[in-house]
């Protein structure tokens, strides 16, 4: 987008659709106006982003032994019908490739939605004995949905930039275990990303299609809707038996492996996004940020050859420990400068005139907190750290707020009805398990049935709690939350 | 592939094809038997191997200004038809999604054989002034290719790993600039993968559709056959006039871009085994390698412990210097283990035993030339910068040496015929630029004609030799290149 196209939006957050598609354009992390509705493209600002994101995941899936492949994007059609549920569930979603150049192809083929049925008949192959157990596997790719629905940038997009884990077990518990190291991992990358998350295992009509069962990973826009982040799948025996994955036990019979997978995808920019931003634009967590410190020299009469030398060197410093800066010294009013590396999030702004060389100090003007401070060019390389780290505990602090904020537990229908006239967000209660309980809370609160959340201690257990079924009042311990979402 | 079944294969490079075609996928690099011809698995070796690539081209991407995209792979029918020689050029050669979900679409969408039509639209609205200029854009995207021909592992397939640069300019003479820095980023990313190459400007009938100009970059495999690597090529204003990428200048006028592409794919992959494997497996240059050392403790009754703590010592040292290395502690003889790691290429095997850990020092074993050396500790990490620089000279000088052993100059139609008939490789000769005199020279040597080689002096220059031509004797000073190639 030009320049003075973008200086004439106006951010504000209180409208936050509005905001949100304005922002992430002129913050430069898309470019949305590709001619296919829902495909945009990632200009090199939210490449970088995501890319950062990615090595994240990377590193926490290769230290927990899992192997990165790369499988095709094209799946026949004939391996995609294997699994009857799972293709019940896509069969409206996806894209068929019919023709390649100018014939008619035999077998029709689809781009791959998510790759359960590309990977698993070559899990057929690779796995043998329970000495080829875990098998466990990613892969960072392109995926596909051909939605129905309003799209929105890094949410709802029909070309999706995806992370995919596949694994086998041996046991049904080997499996179980895997589930827990997911949830892990999705830890440390929302810690890295300063968001944070809830566990909530979804009810069976929401489960992925195939699955036995699934953990959303949901977080709360300030929109007070819920956004799914990732999602874990336990499969069991329902992908390997039509897929015939089986192992040689050592009992010398053959079984079936036990199967799960998790899913994350680019949403996790639009959490970023979405959490962080403020009407100045986005603001990125340090292990995000493709420039972590801008310096902006602050020239003054006299003084400009000083000023500019004491910037290089300061560049030349700041790089040398390894973090990522850039010298903004264009010729144009520090206005606009500020301007622009505030609308694209860079954490710190760092700013050197002539009276900070003399006293041998620059200043630190923080995106986040709008604060300045002076710091002492002799500690720098400590200085720097610590501010970086400020930062991402103020923008996790800030982002439980929300989350903390946007959780209410009521214990009536009425209490709930009562409560939402006057504020939205996620209604925490309890449920009988009746499916016409279900839907008449989700008629009367006007909201989803997100699921039942987990216990945050890493066990996998669903939170209990002694009460009443919001609706009939029966005598229940299962917790639920209920939601707008994404 | 399970373990006993690649025992069973016999590696023979004198068969080249047969080789090349075990070796891949025995190695580990892939996996061909998913169910769409031509569309292979990359397992985790090769993907690593395939990502060091890819971070060998994005720092010299990155230090040569360009950014980083990600475009849409789907492009509509509409746009793809602008530019009228580009579409003729890949009418056949491309797939077509036609169905989103039940229903047909109202414009039929085709997998980007390449990204010249999905971006340039997107060009035309980046580019504004001159000050946008010049725009240098790189990604690296899975591309499609509906193949007729043999595929291939790396080398002819139908879903391609592929870097593509896009870049646009003010005026020819930027352009041009442009293409020898292309030529530059070349070098150094061939550096890294030892391969020598040599650069040939296409003959017209053979140029990419819509160039000006092609420069293929082109290397020789041990079977003779040249392998194209890259391509490079000038557009001048073939697409930025079909897609009216304008700019203002200082003029005040608008004027049409000059544009450049620059290619590269999985093929380096290619040509990193097929140049430097031999009969035991792939041989990887240092930058490439998973695993740069793998340790092999050399166990001996009551000095078990010892050997293995000192393995595994060893292996936190080398890990700290930073060197990519796995301790081989399995349960198998140590035959089972060389075989598994030569047949994987990894350059340098350390041996540790009772008596080197008395004596302080450890054994390196060379991948490539089968040499054993005694090593001091207290020298680690210099001996081990020091081996993996001369493994990577080695592999340069091999590889040169095959490159410059497959070309032979020839006068005549009459000499060429003869040499052939005991030698197979690059014929080089003179043209006097006739179409009769160029089909002629196909057909009597039975290979293509490749074009005109470059001087390799970084100017671009076309290589220049007074002489006669081939066919007719007509005096001329164009030389040219014949081969067969994949």
């Amino acid at each position: 987008m030009a320049e003075d196209e973008k200086k004439k939006i106006v951010l504000n957050k209180n409208d936050f659709s509005e905001w949100y598609n304005d922002v992430v354009e002129i913050s430069g992390l898309c470019d949305k106006r590709y001619p296919i509705k829902g495909m945009n493209v990632w200009t090199p600002y939210g490449w970088k982003v995501m890319q950062f994101i990615d090595q994240i995941i990377r590193r926490e899936c290769d230290d927990t032994d899992h192997g990165e492949v790369n499988f095709p994007l094209l799946i026949p059609k004939t391996e995609f019908q294997k699994e009857a549920d799972h293709i019940k569930g896509f069969d409206s979603e996806v894209y068929w490739v019919t023709h390649g150049g100018l014939n008619e192809l035999d077998v029709p083929l689809l781009l791959r939605p998510t790759s359960e049925t590309a990977m698993y008949p070559m899990f057929s192959l690779w796995v043998r004995s329970h000495n080829d157990l875990p098998l466990k596997t990613y892969q960072i790719v392109n995926t596909f949905r051909y939605e129905t629905k309003m799209t929105r940038a890094f949410i709802r997009v029909r070309e999706i930039h995806f992370f995919e884990a596949h694994t086998c077990h041996a046991s049904f518990e080997d499996a179980e275990k895997q589930i827990i190291e997911d949830c892990a991992i999705m830890d440390k990358v929302a810690s890295e990303l300063c968001i944070p998350y809830m566990l909530v295992k979804r009810p069976d009509w929401d489960k992925f299609a195939g699955a036995v069962y699934t953990i959303g990973v949901d977080t709360l826009m300030p929109s007070r809707r819920t956004l799914q982040l990732g999602s874990i799948h336990q499969y069991k025996e329902n992908f390997s038996r039509p897929y015939d994955i089986k192992y040689e036990g050592s009992d010398k019979e053959f079984h079936y492996c036990h199967q799960t997978t998790y899913g994350m995808s680019e949403r996790l920019v639009g959490a970023v996004v979405g959490v962080h931003g403020d009407d100045k634009g986005i603001i990125l967590p340090p292990k995000l940020a493709p420039i972590q410190f801008v310096i902006i020299p602050i020239l003054a009469k006299g003084k400009t050859e000083m000023v500019s030398e004491a910037s290089k060197e300061l560049l030349e410093e700041l790089k040398g420990y390894g973090f990522r800066v850039k010298l903004d010294d264009r010729d144009v009013r520090p206005g606009s400068k500020h301007y622009d590396w505030e609308l694209k999030g860079v954490p710190i702004r760092v700013e050197i005139g002539p009276r900070d060389i003399e006293k041998g100090s620059i200043v630190f003007k923080r995106r986040d907190l709008s604060t300045k401070a002076f710091i002492d060019r002799k500690d720098l390389k400590a200085e720097c750290d610590k501010a970086l780290e400020e930062v991402k505990d103020e923008l996790k602090r800030r982002a439980e707020e929300i989350l903390d904020d946007g959780i209410r537990d009521v214990d009536s229908l009425d209490d709930g009805v009562k409560l939402l006239k006057e504020w939205d967000g996620i209604i925490r209660t309890r449920w009988c398990g009746e499916m016409d309980c279900a839907r008449e809370m989700e008629k009367s609160l006007d909201k989803t049935f997100l699921g039942f959340p987990l216990d945050t201690n890493g066990t996998g257990d669903l939170q209990k709690e002694d009460g009443n079924c919001m609706v009939c009042g029966r005598p229940t311990d299962t917790v639920v939350y209920l939601s707008r979402s994404y």
